[in-house]
């Protein structure tokens, strides 16, 4: 099972709207006390845009040595007739003996179906093994379909005494080389990456995976109420290479929302709180077009109000080895706390030292 | 060396104004092939208030084994007459065949002489071994013999965003009970612990070490010019079991001087910059006094003034897994930097995690 999450992981962030699923299928022979009695046969994972599942790309490497083995797989197989028959019924006849899974599928199209098919099939049917590594890896999944939310991570880079930036703005190259390449192996990791206005208007960013030999590009959001932020920018400019999903609000001006509909961005009304767009409507819009994982990169603003939300599940600092002083602009804005327990405590995952830099995550 | 240098680093804080160094003796017998060839027959360091000496320790402990051995001596033995006769005649006396050193003393009195002493007796000598290890082992005595100052560690204990308390001023219970018992063994490694003056106003602190066993206490330091903290607060009213030395400029009322006096405290004046005691002298005055290691505990203003005037050497981060807002108060008041360029940046030495919280580690 552990093999079958590490194949699961490399689908992260590429699956969406489906889950990263991972299946390992070791040859039987009980019966026989053949030599390959144990042997994998058979691995997959799910391939991007879900499809072909994990289920099916690890049977068909198996072929007829899959008969009277052991599928490890990491989710409920799925027992509904989607774009492909359901997975259950291909681990059916292709004559498993035995199914090992992780984590019961909440999608209300599975939710146990995919068990009880194999059971009704005379297959041996274990569950639950490995269950938690397998719900923290399908957390993004898990939360939009019992919660209609994805996951969402919270990037903070800042100096030790938590600024982003000196008092005139100058921000560029806090951290070193090796905390840039673990960014852009998060962003692949996810399947969005969102900031602010503000960043988009500062940074001009255009928040693609570089460097790393990216088989795919993130979505690219901005939560920008009234799309101020120029169609002529670097996002804008690059609409038709990598989606780029604009976030406002009722009240964008129409002549804005025409210049950027023209770059090729996809344009996501969202109802307003206080004249911003409200973050929980605007992640479920989110999740309701299948994004599973998002990975928010700042400003401050944007930061402070998902946080006071309670919309960040995990929080990854990046912590430069520079002390830029209280006049510096600094990574999270205000929060509205009253007494400090009130104040949110993330529980600590790990440190890492990365190069120059430290590392450190954080679950909510 | 390896080993002597870890038997050193047991009297690190409790050596003042000596440094702490280590000693180990191995026998001889090369001649004779002996069984003890090798064979470790003396250890010590240097005890508190910096006597014995860690060679006295060693041949003590050795007796008639030393002749024809080997010691490894962190630091140059010393070749002056001071309470006690010179090591290097010490270990002469007792017929050791070699001395190998990691660092030379650049104590004036030393400096090279104790070496010279052992050659001429027809000691065989090697130096420079594992010599940054004991370097870095030594950094404050050396410092404070090269430079009349002491090493100062600044430790900052702060939230993910780099705030030390609401905006009401709570600030309790920030981290948890390993970061503490982490704050006490880093008190119990200095010479002293500093605050300022905001610092022991606002949280009555006693700056006592505890709950680890401790043997011996740092020297308690507030940095207060006009020595208006309460000498009816806890520092006050400790003054007699455990030293303070209150720093303040020529300015501090005389009915303050007073009344701190009378505490038992010791008043140590420094000129002012500005109104307020000036950083460079009063650490000179510490060095002067015999420090060599200082761990400055905040707060903010404090600890920017000691980093704007480049006079920190380590700074250790508490990360506390805690999110306050841009309300909250800073856990480093204003720096005054211009371009990012002028920023402090230090290296980064390691990372550890410290049940909730995180600790990371940092050379200027
Ligand atoms: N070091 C780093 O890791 C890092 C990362 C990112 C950014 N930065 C720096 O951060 C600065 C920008 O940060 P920022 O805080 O000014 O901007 P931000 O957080 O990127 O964006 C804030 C803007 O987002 C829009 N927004 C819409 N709905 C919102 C809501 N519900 N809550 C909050 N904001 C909402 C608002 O503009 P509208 O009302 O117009 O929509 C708001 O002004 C730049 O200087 C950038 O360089 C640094
Ligand atoms: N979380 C933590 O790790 C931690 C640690 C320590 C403190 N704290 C908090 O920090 C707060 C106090 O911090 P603070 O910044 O207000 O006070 P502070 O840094 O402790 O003390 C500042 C005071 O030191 C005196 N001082 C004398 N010479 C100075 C110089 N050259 N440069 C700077 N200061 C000099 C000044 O008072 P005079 O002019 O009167 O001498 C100044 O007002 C408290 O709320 C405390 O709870 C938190």
């Amino acid at each position: 099972m552990a093999h079958a999450l590490a194949l699961a992981a490399r689908g992260l962030g590429n699956t969406w709207p489906n889950p990263a699923v991972g299946c390992v299928i070791l040859a039987g022979g009980a019966e026989t006390g053949g030599p390959d009695r144990g042997r994998i046969v058979g691995r997959g994972f799910t391939q991007p845009g879900g499809r072909p599942h994990a289920e099916r790309l690890a049977l068909d490497m198996a072929g007829a040595a899959a008969r009277g083995g052991t599928a490890y797989v990491t989710l409920e197989p799925c027992a509904h007739h989607g774009k492909t028959p359901p997975c259950a019924e291909a681990l059916i006849a292709a004559g498993v003996a035995r199914v090992v899974t992780a984590l019961t599928d909440p999608d209300p199209r599975v939710a146990g179906k995919g068990h009880a098919m194999l059971r009704a099939a005379g297959i041996a049917v274990t569950e639950g093994v490995m269950e938690d590594a397998a719900r923290r890896l399908n957390a993004g999944f898990l939360k939009r379909v019992t919660r209609g939310l994805p996951f969402v991570t919270l990037k903070m880079a800042a100096t030790l005494d938590g600024r982003i930036a000196t008092a005139s703005g100058e921000s560029r190259w806090l951290t070193g080389s090796g905390a840039r390449r673990a960014v852009h192996a998060m962003r692949m990791r996810h399947d969005a990456v969102m900031v602010g206005a503000g960043t988009a208007r500062a940074d001009d960013p255009d928040l693609t995976v570089r460097d790393i030999g990216a088989r795919h590009q993130p979505v690219r959001i901005v939560i920008d109420s009234r799309l101020a932020h120029s169609p002529d920018s670097r996002l804008g400019r690059s609409a038709r290479d990598v989606p780029i999903w604009m976030l406002h609000s009722p009240d964008a001006p129409a002549p804005s929302r025409a210049a950027w509909a023209a770059t090729g961005a996809e344009l996501i009304e969202v109802p307003a709180q206080d004249g911003r767009v409200d973050l929980r409507a605007a992640l479920g819009a989110l999740a309701g077009r299948g994004l599973t994982r998002v990975l928010c990169e700042g400003g401050g603003q944007l930061a402070s109000a998902l946080v006071g939300a309670g919309l960040v599940d995990e929080l990854a600092v990046y912590h430069a080895g520079c002390l830029i002083g209280a006049e510096g602009a600094p990574v999270l804005g205000p929060l509205g706390i009253g007494p400090l327990a009130d104040a949110p405590r993330p529980r600590l995952l790990d440190v890492t030292a990365l190069g120059p830099d430290a590392l450190t995550r954080w679950a909510f």
